[in-house]
């Protein structure tokens, strides 16, 4: 066959990038870190897109559009947010090209068309749209505004991977603004739900909601949110954030509204993201050493149906059935491909769609024409069966909500069996070297002691799980008292 | 009441501008001639954004995305597409900042973080692109792609205008790749008729369909197909662009497939794109000085529901009149809003909606109420009638179908009687400056003819219509011998 595959077992992160692009999900491009996204993957981030747009309207948000330079001045006005973002900034700095005089087709940089202001490429973008609310927001009535923005951004990252990490991604970031503080932290805690629902109940990966510490806050944050997700070498991955921002940005930006007793206060913040990061987190979670698994509610192609012919004959009638079949599964609601290229043989194209992770796939030969059958494979569990043809549209459609769950709850029991609790930094040490994982241990609560076990461990703390069990504790490094676990993970 | 608007007869420039930010479609940013827009103007622009992307697709397209940055090496490769917007390109030279050790709090760029080789902020995308499609293509079994992206683009305009012309733009560009020049060709044609097809029917916008001069010719390409609209102060508006572009970038980046002969030869190409430059379009084409007059079948909300009460009890009765009425709209698949909010006045939201050109305004009040009637007001004719309540969701159905095809039948006889054929230079002068619209008139079919008259008049040949009536004649200007009027206007 060929497929030439690396297996998990051999190179866990080069079996990643061969799915990605063996898969057809992405590619590499000429531009240093930045990937192209294929037809393929980007089919898949449409699907995901257009649910969690759906989610975010249905939630009372809007979309807009605010532009992708940031002028410096407006960037730095709030610090925090600046400083955290400053050594991964793309800058423009000139505005024209022009004929080089000493090399004949070749273009250089026109020195005269200096910018007087330089021009950042949005990394994100509270700095651009706060500048922007400032003119929109005067009194209660404006507020709150709750407006999200589908954009790129560009960070520049030292080492890229595809998806997980690239210099440029694709995400959505909301931004909104709010009369009061709680109204704000009530935002923040919504979209957090929001982003846990659609990656548990869409991408059938189970998450834990939590909030990160203070090291690991976003830059200009009062608190930040974030749902994290386990991956099968045991290392987690951040899937989305949500970010109480206080009145950083509106007193950096010098956003006030007047309330209904004419009192002046400053704007409450919030924003939100989730990015093309997540199919990384979906290839990684689900995927095995033959390919690509999706969850078949956001797969491109949820059904492929492959004949099984000799002849043109054998074909026209296998064909002919399959026009029916299809017609039913399309008035389910169900996205199939009917795959009757001559070019490549059925082993082929059964390792062609086992390895893009096409959900189900059919096939159907001759004498199951007779026989009134056609056999059915799941990809998930690599299980085939034979089925009557007559009702197969809805038996597929039922099996369709079966792998969808069997993915979560499989992705779900590896991630229970991950969590492991320890007292003893011996055994902590081990834990993240041998089993990987969350590992639930005491902190005594200082930024210098999270700081020191990274060192030692490469291990962060992905969160404080929310409504988190309080109990006396040591703390796994210092021994100093401590109140609660924290979850520790080596991450993505 | 005060909506404070120009009329066009006063200042159609600034009429344009009012209708922009105060119909709340886009606002001025912070950053030199880019815009943000505003929910309402970008729920405008995912209307025709679906509505595109669906067309796309039924015609065998896909979407996927490319990097927003060109290396500077891969974007001089095709000469003339390089020259042709060597002069707008804003280019990133640096990746990082950092502090400013004169000045607390300030950033600066840092000079050790220069970039080996710029980077061009994508003016379109046929460089990065076709530099992918080299990997990507190897035989006629690849071919043809069809792949579009939805992405926004910057070209340093030294003169801006609201959605007509700003720094940063959205828009979508398709890039095909094909074995024939035939096949490229079919493409390009379809792809214009596609864009005809739209901006006609879902814009309410007649455009004349053409190709354009070498002069006018997309940078790069062997021809370009164009869809041109007139707008009301009788300026033409360039709507959409189809190129063909031959074999010129598939040899600027060495582009070749083995056809079914296993014989080489460079692949045939296209590229063809729209931007959110129609919205300026729709505005300028339709509106009137109270606003806006938005198309059904893009508008963002087609029908309003305003109630007129004294005291609770009237609103409450009204309320659940409107929610069953409301229910039969949406069922109808008919977007609408019921605005009963206290704090403006009837008439002030009549004003208000007026503005931002939603096409039906229902008013209901008590005594309406009493009589089983409603006040149907629709904007393009402001005409008024009353109708009976049972059956008004059906009604309303009907007549946002008649509004549309209103719309666009008046604007088509505003275009038709602009079209004036002349065989005289000082009545083409004249026209021109009194009437507008376009102009058809002989011309010799030389690029200096054709500057000249530009020179002249500021008019440009904006296309030679497809199918052009062949007629031996002389040049408007020279006298020369010609065998064909084309279309000459001034233009956006």
């Amino acid at each position: 066959m060929g497929k030439e595959l690396t297996s998990r077992a051999e190179d866990y992160s080069q079996w990643y990038n061969d799915l990605i692009i063996k898969g057809a999900l992405a590619d590499y491009s000429a531009v240093r870190g930045c990937m192209v996204i294929k037809p393929y993957g980007f089919a898949l981030w449409e699907n995901m897109r257009d649910v969690l747009d759906k989610m975010f309207k249905d939630t009372g948000h809007v979309n807009a559009y605010f532009p992708l330079f940031v002028p410096k001045s407006l960037f730095e006005a709030e610090e925090k947010n600046a400083e955290g973002f400053a050594k991964e900034c793309a800058v423009v700095t000139h505005y024209r090209l022009k004929t080089d005089p000493d090399n004949k087709g070749k273009l250089i940089v026109d020195p005269e068309a200096k910018l007087e202001e330089e021009l950042v490429v949005r990394p994100t973008s509270e700095a651009i749209i706060w500048s922007t609310y400032k003119g929109w927001i005067q009194s209660y009535r404006d507020l709150p505004l709750l407006i999200n923005q589908w954009a790129n951004v560009v960070r520049w990252e030292m080492r890229t991977r595809l998806f997980l990490r690239t210099t440029e991604f694709l995400w959505q970031e909301g931004h909104t603004a709010h009369a009061t503080k709680n109204e704000a932290i009530e935002e923040t805690k919504k979209m957090l739900e929001v982003y846990a629902d659609f990656v548990e109940n869409w991408m059938a990966l189970p998450v834990i909601k939590g909030v990160k510490t203070p090291n690991e806050r976003f830059a200009g944050a009062e608190d930040t949110y974030c749902i994290e997700a386990l991956m099968q070498d045991g290392k987690a991955l951040q899937a989305g954030t949500s970010h109480f921002l206080g009145q950083n940005f509106a007193k950096a930006f010098d956003v006030k509204f007047s309330d209904k007793e004419n009192k002046l206060d400053y704007v409450w913040a919030t924003s939100w993201g989730v990015s093309t990061r997540l199919i990384g987190g979906l290839v990684m979670a689900h995927s095995d050493d033959d390919g690509l698994i999706l969850p078949p509610r956001i797969a491109p192609l949820q059904v492929v149906i492959v004949p099984i012919y000799k002849g043109d004959e054998q074909k026209t009638m296998i064909g002919e059935k399959v026009k029916i079949i299809i017609q039913q599964l399309k008035e389910l609601g169900i996205r199939v491909k009917y795959d009757d290229n001559d070019n490549n043989r059925p082993g082929w194209k059964f390792a062609q769609y086992e390895l893009q992770g096409v959900p189900v796939r059919m096939a159907i030969g001759a004498r199951d024409l007779e026989n009134n059958v056609v056999e059915i494979a799941r990809r998930d569990t690599k299980e085939k069966q034979s089925t009557g043809i007559d009702g197969v549209a809805f038996y597929i459609k039922e099996l369709l909500d079966e792998i969808q769950l069997h993915m979560y709850n499989r992705a779900k029991q590896f991630r229970d069996e991950h969590i492991t609790k320890t007292d003893s930094w011996d055994e902590f040490v081990k834990l993240l070297d041998e089993r990987g994982g969350f590992v639930s241990a005491h902190w005594d609560g200082t930024p210098e002691t999270e700081e020191k076990i990274k060192e030692l461990t490469k291990a962060t703390i992905r969160c404080i799980p929310l409504n988190n069990e309080q109990e006396n504790g040591k703390c796994i490094l210092t021994g100093n008292p401590s109140v609660q676990r924290v979850l520790f993970a080596r991450a993505y």
